[in-house]
């Protein structure tokens, strides 16, 4: 289906709006009023820049409480809609959208409404004009969205249609199957904005957190399944007010929306992407290294029990692995710097070209690669915080990526206890959080589970954890809840968990060979007897070597830290007892304060 | 009364959040429980560390979900607070602070609840200890203040008493009038927090928004004066979850903090601070500039008609001035730079050294002055933002400070009209707005306004404005809604707001004059035909000039203003017609659109 975009939804000038929904791909643009009035433009320049960039104008919006008044305000109030079709006659479009009346002497008489609203349409259809009439969560009367059409059906004019928007009808917990009973040709529009599932007055609900189709908690694909069932063929137009899209880059999150419209048609059946193509477990993770951060990490890495495999055929990137957990020190990237980080992904896929071809049917940018003669043609995408995502097998054959490698270790270093990875958590730059969310869920298939906040000493850390249905692929975001803050160190940090069957035994190992273990304060263990049934020797063992637990209905978690490689990155060991499904959350303000302290002494050296 | 804050209202380590207390002038501290078990220091250090630093440890907290359940759990109840008696003998406090239980499967048997806590009490006052139950706003069964009080007084247990928080009585709209019937040796301990009023899920709303008394929405002195009358004369503690407090500076936060309860006891009669010394009108703005800058707003005053009066005796400061308004350009200031910046108040006052004796009660920083030989005595303090707020007497006599100005002007340069400040916007460092508020509150009493949206291309800015009641100081505080974006630049600006009694004949005469005006989009002025019975020919001249419009129920606005004066600071004339008490943000979308644009050609030249 075509889609749209209102302008409201991103930030910057008209120009900026317009070409950042022509670049992302839309079909065309709600003009919001605001944007047209603060423009230099004029109405045909607007019409003329975006049908240069093949953009229609759907719609214009909005306009407000025009029906259910006295008769002096009806006069003033067409006259006022005179002056708006002109605009948009100049503008070149035929539709303008009229919302629900939310003045507080506003009548309740359907009846009056609706005559208003056809008197209103027979001067729209002398211009050329259509109107499209839409319920307000927050209309005086009119708030739901059977009730604005059974006044367009009522009114039976042929300029008079009905725009339903989601987030509106979704809001107030109404039922969408409804929407079925309306004809098709009376629907004028459909808007289509999620949010985050909260309980708070409806407006700045609106205002504020609205998010793009498959970022909030309503259920769109259902939604859209009635509607596509009604038999609508317009565009599908996101109109979303959300307070980090009116401050971010337009370009960037009219990609984030035009991706949502293909993932939210896919969900419901209407058109379809190539096929997902699932992702089996982590191949790699790549980090940058410059010549100091690299030999820090190697150290680390080698203290920790990970041999070194060796280097890579062609470029300057080497191989660790402890079990089935590989690590790649790339000394060549371009985001190299004295602090190691997380530059790149390596997912196991079955079929990692369909992989990435369906990345790039969503608006992915797909990474160049040198491949040199004899290596594995990877394929990869960049991700929205410009980590490199990799579909690849993890075999020495053909399709393989492990021959791109030269294998000077032989296997039998000694093994702590390292069994896999476990889990990557990525922090992203602020305002990236809900766009990262929908890459990885529409991209790779992971399901996000509820965000959570991490209460750390400089801050509360926003963290969000995604997963594929097999927990195969189990990665986290985190984003400060509020930026700019004097403090807030601990929003940059990103660490990679590795699994073990035993995560004393490995603790124990590591800090035998050196590895600086993140140290815990003797209070947690403290209170970790009060609250606990955990037998005393345990506790004993744990106090003394830094591992936290913590628990979910269906297990138990053990796990630790190491201290900083370099300022931002970290590692950690996890061990899953049961089938617990967690991160160790309840534990992140103790380790949050603890990496907060600036020189801390190991707890174990 | 005493003054406490509870740990977890400040950011940092346990060592910075009690520095931060005792330095701001608090006489006790609640140590919450993850700040506790989140630090290196063992309880006997903290009560050392804190006793060094003069503060009581007043409570610890909190305890949860103790009471209303079965047998076997409180066994496991008990023995948890078994612990944290031990814990609490180390801490050398003998206030336990225990919440209602929020727990699905709570009893809702009073008499079980209170059964169960006078059990605890018999433990706790073996102890030494003693128990303060509080009713949260979402306890299951328990979630208002009486019911938490009817079950304290059924357990009838001298170690057993209640402890009030004004974000659970006040959030659920409970009547604290009835505190008056709790005894005052039951009441143990006292809370605060104030809140912006917000529909939201409560436990949101508690979490991340609560603020310091005076900066939010509800009738604290009210409260107060309830708390007051029934005899409780316990510290006043502040239980402030904010997000901005958590990631913001623990010193300057808990100077706010200590300020906020001042402020509250004097509001409360309580308790008294010197006396308030109303300020009477803007003496002057002073900007800082170097020497590009200088010349550059030098230049603008004298096209908008400022006349420059003449340098200061002994600083290099010089006068400019138009009718009531003047301002001060400041070469010598440590903050100059290549653009224009308002870093000084001036504030009428009858008394200057009584309002700056009031200010330091409050814990503004007095600033040192150099003064010369014959010089006036200004009295100044800092606003959080740094900005210097004089007190001081427009008059060339002793006690004035026009004398310490050579008068170089005879007063006779043409008049574009301007005839005084009309009030001044700064913004402010993110994470300051609501301290800033409180600042100009308490210090000036300055009474301010319900935030506002001013939705610009670039992110939302939140604006607040304050005023004397007699409306002649007005100022107006903005920051961004949300840090961190991409664009953001409109975040920063500054502006000073002169008055005219003939907003289009200023214009009109400062156009003439060369100043560069805003240009304001032809679109505004069709929408404003559409929209307003403003007459054709007025609208042709408020076109012409970019003059914009807005009005109230009193009045109506006629604006306009100026290009940027370098990079942060504009001017605008205002024309208040009628009794219109606003600012005229209705028309900030347009105005901050067209200061994004970034190379605009002036609309007039």
């Amino acid at each position: 289906m075509r889609t749209a975009i209102a302008t409201v939804s991103l930030s910057g000038t008209l120009e900026e709006k317009l070409g950042a929904a022509a670049a992302a791909g839309f079909d065309a643009v709600e003009i919001f009023e605001a944007d047209l009035i603060g423009s230099t433009l004029s109405p045909a320049e607007v019409r003329d820049l975006a049908g240069g960039l093949g953009l229609a104008v759907a719609m214009y919006q909005p306009f407000r409480d025009f029906e259910g008044v006295g008769p002096d305000v009806l006069e003033t109030n067409l006259r006022r809609a005179r002056h708006k079709f002109q605009v948009m006659q100049e503008l070149g479009t035929d539709l303008l959208l009229v919302c629900s009346n939310v003045a507080p002497g506003t009548s309740d008489d359907a009846k009056l409404a609706a005559s208003q609203l056809s008197r209103l349409a027979d001067e729209a259809q002398a211009h050329g004009i259509r109107i499209a009439y839409e319920a307000l969560a927050w209309g005086t009367h009119v708030s739901d969205y059977l009730a604005a059409w059974r006044i367009v059906e009522m009114a039976d004019h042929p300029a008079l249609g009905t725009c339903l928007d989601s987030f509106h009808i979704l809001s107030r917990g109404s039922d969408p199957s409804r929407i079925r009973e309306i004809p098709a040709d009376r629907i004028f529009f459909l808007q289509l904005a999620d949010a985050p599932l909260m309980a708070m007055d409806i407006l700045q609900w609106s205002r504020h957190y609205r998010c793009f189709p498959g970022q909030g908690g309503f259920d769109l694909p259902a939604f859209m399944e009635h509607v596509h069932a009604a038999g609508y063929t317009g565009p599908l137009s996101l109109e979303v007010f959300n307070d980090h899209f009116r401050q971010a880059d337009p370009y960037r999150i009219a990609v984030d929306g035009h991706r949502s419209l293909l993932a939210l048609q896919e969900a419901a059946e209407i058109s379809g992407l190539p096929a997902r193509v699932g992702v089996a477990g982590y191949a790699f993770v790549e980090l940058a290294v410059d010549a100091g951060s690299g030999e820090q990490a190697s150290a680390v890495l080698e203290a920790m029990g990970f041999e070194h495999i060796g280097p890579h055929r062609s470029k300057p990137v080497h191989q660790w692995r402890q079990g089935a957990a590989r690590v790649l020190l790339n000394h060549g990237d371009e985001h190299a710097g004295s602090d190691p980080l997380v530059v790149a992904l390596g997912l196991e896929s079955d079929d990692p070209a369909a992989a990435a071809a369906r990345a790039q049917s969503l608006g992915a940018s797909v990474l160049p690669r040198r491949r040199g003669a004899g290596e594995a043609d990877l394929s990869a995408v960049a991700a929205p915080d410009d980590t490199a995502v990799f579909f690849c097998r993890t075999t020495a054959g053909e399709d393989g990526w492990l021959g791109d490698f030269i294998e000077l270790g032989d296997g039998s270093a000694s093994d702590p206890g390292i069994t896999a990875i476990d889990h990557v958590v990525l922090s992203q730059p602020f305002d990236y959080f809900d766009e990262a969310a929908l890459f990885y869920r529409s991209v790779l298939g992971l399901e996000p589970r509820d965000s959570q906040d991490l209460v750390g000493p400089d801050g509360i850390l926003l963290s969000r954890a995604l997963t594929d249905t097999a927990r195969r692929v189990r990665l986290a975001i985190t984003v400060p809840r509020l930026a700019g803050g004097e403090h807030g160190r601990l929003g940059e940090l990103q660490h990679v968990a590795f699994a073990s069957d035993d995560a004393i035994g490995t603790a124990r190992r590591m800090r035998e060979r050196g590895v600086p273990l993140l140290g815990i304060p003797e209070n947690y263990y403290d209170d970790l007897s009060a609250r606990t049934d955990l037998p005393g020797e345990r506790v004993v063992e744990m106090r003394e070597l830094g591992v936290l637990h913590d628990a979910d209905d269906a297990g138990e978690l053990l796990h630790f830290f190491t201290e900083m490689v370099g300022g931002r990155l970290f590692f950690e060991v996890v061990q899953r007892i049961g089938s617990y499904d967690g991160y160790g959350a309840a534990n992140s303000p103790v380790r949050l304060s603890a990496q907060l302290r600036p020189a801390v002494e190991p707890h174990l050296s």
